[in-house]
């Protein structure tokens, strides 16, 4: 049987914890992937750590082969073939945003030296730590011997979110929602893509109301996680993991030929998007490379969103710049 | 596509929040099964289902069908096909077990009867909040319209727990442990049966230290949700909701000829146990009925536990008897 190794940073967080149990019951990677998982946390959380492996044990999971805690990032990575980079620190009362990037912008600098040092030579890394697109870039900047074709950063998130509102707007179930891409940063200057999305195979605008796609849609997907914060009391954690989990099958199983789904990747230049830049696209995978949906019409609504998104992560690019050489 | 209704209680517990979204993903019923939801948690914990819900919407699950929220019992069972009842009241300091089993029994009796009215002819009904033996024995015993057969208490989690001990100690892969059944109350008088277990196709025995069998392993399985709270912090949630889904894919397709699964069943009288109790045993399901696999034998050590175990459920029957009539 196949093996694979995957490394789960905040692994006891709460994402990390909705998530290793759905890796270790075999539904991320199939039914005939044996699973390393070695799951990495600061040193204050090893203790919490080592009661999830008690639970993982206690899930009996066939698929689960080896599993190690570790507060040390070389150790962690050593190997894998799926770095899944969750634990970041939160935004705190009084911190500025600049604060934010460069305390993130520190851990993702040396997570990714030590999977530049240790990590299997094909491994994809999924950011899903916030800022995760400008966390991605530190990392796939300074980590050079993995092709930046492999980083990636997470807005299938959003993208279920859209889809969610779509279906919900148009009494349908979520299925039939299709080619609905998020553009740029996983930050409320996300644009999710209407325009291009389906709704039963009919393009959305046809069905919802362009009116309120254009304003409340895009504003309750952008404001979602805050949305759920208010209700829940946490942050979204369950749904997040489950992106994690639909991110990696989607960089795993080929997509069908006329779909395509959302994640960052490093800008080859489409759409006149700044090469190098974790920019979201809509991206196909064909069981080997992913590849950015090309000729897609963006009108003066859509150029002005991701205008405004791409300027962003050019803001967070240049603060983070300093902090790695 | 076929539909079901899945009901649970809790559902904005630890272990709901844990479970409801590996049913929504199809995990639990399979890609050909479209999911109805019914999220029934007592008033206070409203809002936070209400965000557990915003979570389900945003994991955009193309199997999961409608969701309601209620704190109205005969709402949440209303034409269920499964009733999962997670949720129940905790010990507290100070509290006798005497007040527990009654203060959950009351649960129970309201929610047997509620299930009673409305829930589903073929309804199939697995206790998870504990005392679960007792919470189903009361609910079996006020819910006389659905057979007493369709009436479970999880006590998987135990035999996942017994599994992942032998596994450990043998240096094997828990995939290689079978026929490993629990008998008798989801608590310390337990009796995890290694003397029926294999580990990769011979008997446990053969393989493993039969005094430590007998003492340290029995001991470790019995202690294992105390030790997970020292060490976690907090209670086993995600490996409870993963032996929910286990159960409940136990109690939906077929079991292998030669193998069985624990799981408490109402007792026929099955190696002399008291009729009606409930009580767990190594069953088998042969994809329409459920059945207590007969012929083990039981030496004295296990006729001992075995005997405990049922003294200990008679007991709590006895407490809980006066509440319902």
């Amino acid at each position: 049987m196949k093996k694979m190794k995957v490394a789960v940073t905040g692994a006891a967080g709460q994402i990390g914890y909705s998530l290793v149990f759905r890796i270790a019951s075999g539904e991320m990677l199939g039914p005939d992937v044996c699973v390393d998982l070695s799951l990495i946390e600061i040193p204050q959380a090893l203790g919490a750590a080592r009661g999830v492996v008690m639970e993982l044990q206690d899930g009996a999971f066939p698929l689960l082969g080896e599993i190690c805690i570790t507060d040390n990032s070389e150790e962690g990575f050593k190997g894998a073939d799926w770095a899944l980079l969750v634990g970041s620190v939160p935004r705190k009362a009084g911190m500025e945003r600049g604060d934010l990037l460069k305390i993130n912008g520190g851990i993702f600098v040396e997570q990714g030296r030590a999977l530049d040092k240790v990590a299997g030579k094909d491994c994809k890394i999924v950011v899903v730590g916030n800022p995760c697109n400008t966390n991605a870039f530190i990392a796939k900047s300074v980590c050079k011997r993995i092709p930046e074709d492999n980083f990636f950063a997470m807005t299938l998130l959003d993208q279920n979110r859209a889809a969610a509102q779509l279906a919900l707007k148009a009494g349908v179930g979520v299925g039939e929602v299709s080619r609905l891409a998020v553009w740029g940063n996983h930050s409320a200057t996300q644009y999710p893509d209407f325009y291009h999305a389906r709704i039963n195979g009919r393009p959305a605008v046809e069905v919802l109301d362009e009116q309120w796609l254009q304003t409340s849609f895009i504003e309750t997907v952008q404001k979602r996680g805050a949305a759920i914060i208010e209700t829940r009391g946490k942050s979204s954690a369950a749904s997040a993991a489950n992106a994690v989990i639909g991110t990696v099958k989607n960089l795993s199983f080929p997509t069908p030929d006329e779909e395509f789904f959302s994640v960052a990747v490093s800008s080859d230049g489409s759409y006149g998007i700044e090469s190098g830049l974790m920019f979201s696209f809509p991206v196909h995978f064909d069981g080997k490379r992913t590849r950015i949906v090309q000729g897609l019409d963006l009108n003066a609504f859509a150029e002005e969103k991701i205008r405004r998104t791409t300027e962003e992560l050019i803001a967070e690019k240049r603060i983070v710049q300093e902090i790695f050489g």
